[in-house]
């Protein structure tokens, strides 16, 4: 029988068993994408209209509003009987649509939560719709090659002068993490690893110690959001003896700073502790050759967490995990007769198991390569550059601003920490409230997403702050002024409110001002 | 200021900072579905393209032809200058495309590796535009609500009659079953948590006790690829003192078969275990009314693994796990200021951090959503018995074929093993050695993508059978039929080509069939 000629190679038939079972089409084969045709229609001519009938970067009305508007359109979401694809489709995709909190509008800035772009959308949905999943290779044959490119391509960026670097696709820093500590426990002999960290890490890393069975992480102290090295010296002292791990972070989720990466990369190394840096916000700065500097010492980690779902305009998820040498990866090799046989192997069948702690896995590397390969280095390079420039613009437009204080200490990556400064004229504790009450005011209103960061002050006190995450790479600084008015009216309100409650008069804000 | 009349809320800008990089432009905002149509064009063409020219399941030639083509249209992955988004999605998506093994083509059947339905894969579209993150209300107000829907609607499916059922999203049902006995490691008292699981149980349950930090489980005897109950209360027996954990499972990988939950349930609660059930596989059995008695005994148990990209026809990730009662997730609760600070959840914000061992995370609930009220219960239960029934009858098929044989005892779910009945006529080893080589060869040839399954046959000897998982929606069993002389053909090329490289004559195989 000739390739092609049989029934079984010849795409999608007709639908004989689900007659009747309306939406009960496949997205692949010959057939499959002229369905997806008419529904990704829906999808977009949707999207194109949610955006506008929302006015703004997330529903106003706050999450009763945006419940009742959601369970109206999606309830009951398991019918006994379906609606069809079509309304199906066009009702969730509203719901969701009108009740995001959209990272493509300049004012969504409070995560490290970015914009997708148009590109990788686009390339993820060939991966849904051809579905490989990458733990075996007759699941994957081509998805594995992109795969292995892509990793490559990011092994060698990450560990450029490693004879053998490696890096791994994950869901995403918390799933990094957690696979870097198990590596590092794997290696660990002569007692149970100790995890040593700072106090600016990513909860994740005190997560993945207490799923794994460690001791719960040592905490060293930071200075200005890094950590100091002196005292992670004197932690690394304290525990000598033990297998030890030091994650240092580049990229603070609060403050975006980055930690002495070379200083620690040294200590580390006198003490025969094992590095792992954490580089899920900052790690793309290596695509832009005028900002890679700025991670000098990166590459003496064993192990770094990487993430493109952030500078990186990926979908969810993006995740990287590089490690400096590929035989660190061994202690995840795993067999499993239906994947991996050993026969299959010797006869040639690639193994892609031991590249995962997950098994059925989507193939988050094909967004990542339509990425890579349109855009190139130095088209990221250059959106990276652009966050960070807009970063910077807009810092000193705050602090140009009367009424705001910037945060002292500078900019951290693309990350600006302010307060207005009616706030500052409070005491600590109220003047916290108000930060936080501005932010949730502008959110249920509907006009900005801004985030919150506890902080050290310039008098060396924590204070809390309005963080702006500028991770767009099309948005402009203009387009992003508008925030800072936003910012002073809503203190101005919520000043007023918190006034009202305490039946006292609002005080002059005028005033307050500096 | 208005809502919507700021420039911060007038949804994409133009792209100054990014000027000149092409591919740079967002996908959503007012304008970001503008790009994309173009853009999905491209990818649905070049998907429509691929499925002929590579005239079947998966491509001709293996794995060196496979990386071969797609090295050549995808490297370098990461140039200096990128090519544009239209280049490298148009050659990037050709790769994977035209080298897939397509879930799709009738002939793809090795794995639980699903075809996924176009209207979850359209859902999946919007998702990746928006990108909501499931860590945090400011990040996916609306898809916060969707997926609280979702899991509600799967808790109940699951736990009829809890006051409180609950079920988180995950990544498939790796992170479903660590997590299952990540909770269970927390509710233990009095000693490290031993895990009770079949031989048949999948390798998933022995890394999560790996990576937790857990003794490996105490592997119990099968009988026929089910669990042992008089083995389970003799292992248990052994283990009583240790808090204990018996994993079942419903459905197996290699056979698809269901362990005798009710009676495992009983003698789990007589020691008083714990009970998780893995029904990665089977659990879509309950929306049909009449498989669902299949799983009786499943709403006995604490936690259940739930794959719906599997028999839920969603692309990757799609995984579940049920909980029966809500207050049993307590261990993964989690406070992180920027995330869910303690104010915020006062005043209303919803906290959704303690859903997952996941941060950020992909709305894999608005696919599910949509494709759930597409269909309906009842749609999905129509799809479920579809494949049930093709796989009994071309299990049927196999049995009335003179030169192949069907495994005795029956089919489990939609998985059907077979042999081809020279295999055998020659010793263990030689007829197993010839069903890997059948397998590798429609492999290699791009005809057939079959599984391999060792199992237990009539004369309770184990061997390797060849494995078809029959979860195409769509396939009816005359599709499916034209594998069979496939694999009576291959049989005999392996079995000449052993015979060649042996230096022997080739049997004739018409004498050796039955």
């Amino acid at each position: 029988m000739e390739r092609g000629a049989s029934g079984a190679s010849a795409g999608t038939p007709p639908v004989p068993g689900a007659e009747g079972v309306r939406g009960g089409r496949v997205a692949g084969g010959a057939h499959g994408p002229e369905h997806l045709r008419a529904l990704t229609a829906i999808v977009l001519d949707t999207l194109a209209d949610a955006a506008p009938a929302r006015g703004g970067p997330l529903p106003a009305g706050g999450p009763e509003a945006v419940e009742q508007n959601t369970r109206a359109l999606c309830s009951p979401v398991l019918p006994e009987e379906g609606v069809g694809p079509e309304a199906a489709l066009g009702d969730v995709v509203r719901a969701i649509a009108e009740g995001a909190a959209d990272p493509a509008d300049p004012a969504c800035v409070a995560h490290l939560h970015c914009p997708p772009l148009a590109v990788a959308a686009a390339a993820d949905l060939a991966g849904a719709v051809l579905n490989p999943s990458m733990d075996s290779w007759d699941q994957a044959p081509a998805a594995g090659v992109i795969e292995e490119l892509t990793t490559a391509a990011l092994a060698r960026l990450v560990h450029p002068a490693a004879p053998a670097p490696d890096a791994l696709i994950t869901s995403g820093g918390t799933e990094s993490n957690l696979v870097a500590l198990l590596l590092a426990r794997e290696r660990a002999a002569g007692g149970p690893l100790r995890v040593v960290t700072g106090a600016n890490a990513h909860h994740s890393v005190h997560r993945a110690a207490w799923m794994l069975g460690l001791p719960a992480p040592a905490v060293v102290a930071c200075d200005k959001g890094r950590i100091d090295p002196a005292a992670l010296d004197r932690a690394l002292t304290g525990l000598a003896g033990s297998p030890l791990l030091v994650v240092a972070t580049a990229g603070t989720t609060d403050e975006g700073r980055i930690d002495p990466l070379p200083e620690i990369a040294r200590i580390a190394e006198r003490h025969t502790a094992q590095l792992h840096v954490d580089a899920a916000y900052g790690g793309p700065l290596l695509f832009s050759e005028h900002l890679a500097p700025r991670l000098a010492g990166l590459e003496r980690a064993a192990t770094v967490t990487f993430d493109l779902h952030k500078l990186g305009w990926q979908p969810v998820a993006a995740g990287v995990l590089a490690v400096a040498d590929a035989g660190m990866l061994a202690p995840l090799s795993l067999r499993a007769d239906y994947l991996n046989a050993d026969d299959d192997t010797e006869a040639g069948l690639p193994d892609l198991l031991g590249r995962s702690i997950r098994t059925t896995r989507r193939p988050d590397a094909l967004k990542m390569a339509v990425t890579f390969r349109a855009l190139g280095r130095r088209g990221l390079g250059a959106l990276v550059e652009h966050c960070v420039r807009t970063a910077d613009e807009f810092g000193r437009a705050v602090d140009a601003h009367p009424r705001l204080r910037l945060r002292p200490g500078g900019i951290g990556i693309s990350t600006v920490l302010f307060r207005p400064a009616v706030a500052d004229a409070l005491g600590d504790e109220a003047g916290d409230a108000v930060v936080a009450a501005v932010r949730r005011t502008l959110l249920a209103e509907g006009r900005a997403v801004l985030g919150r960061a506890v902080a050290e002050d310039g008098d060396g006190r924590s204070r809390l702050w309005l963080k702006a995450t500028l991770l767009h790479p099309n948005a402009a600084t203009a387009d992003l002024l508008p925030l800072l008015d936003l910012v002073t009216a809503a203190a101005d309100r919520a000043l007023r409110e918190a006034s009202a409650a305490e039946g006292t008069e609002a005080p002059e804000t005028e005033r307050l001002s500096p």
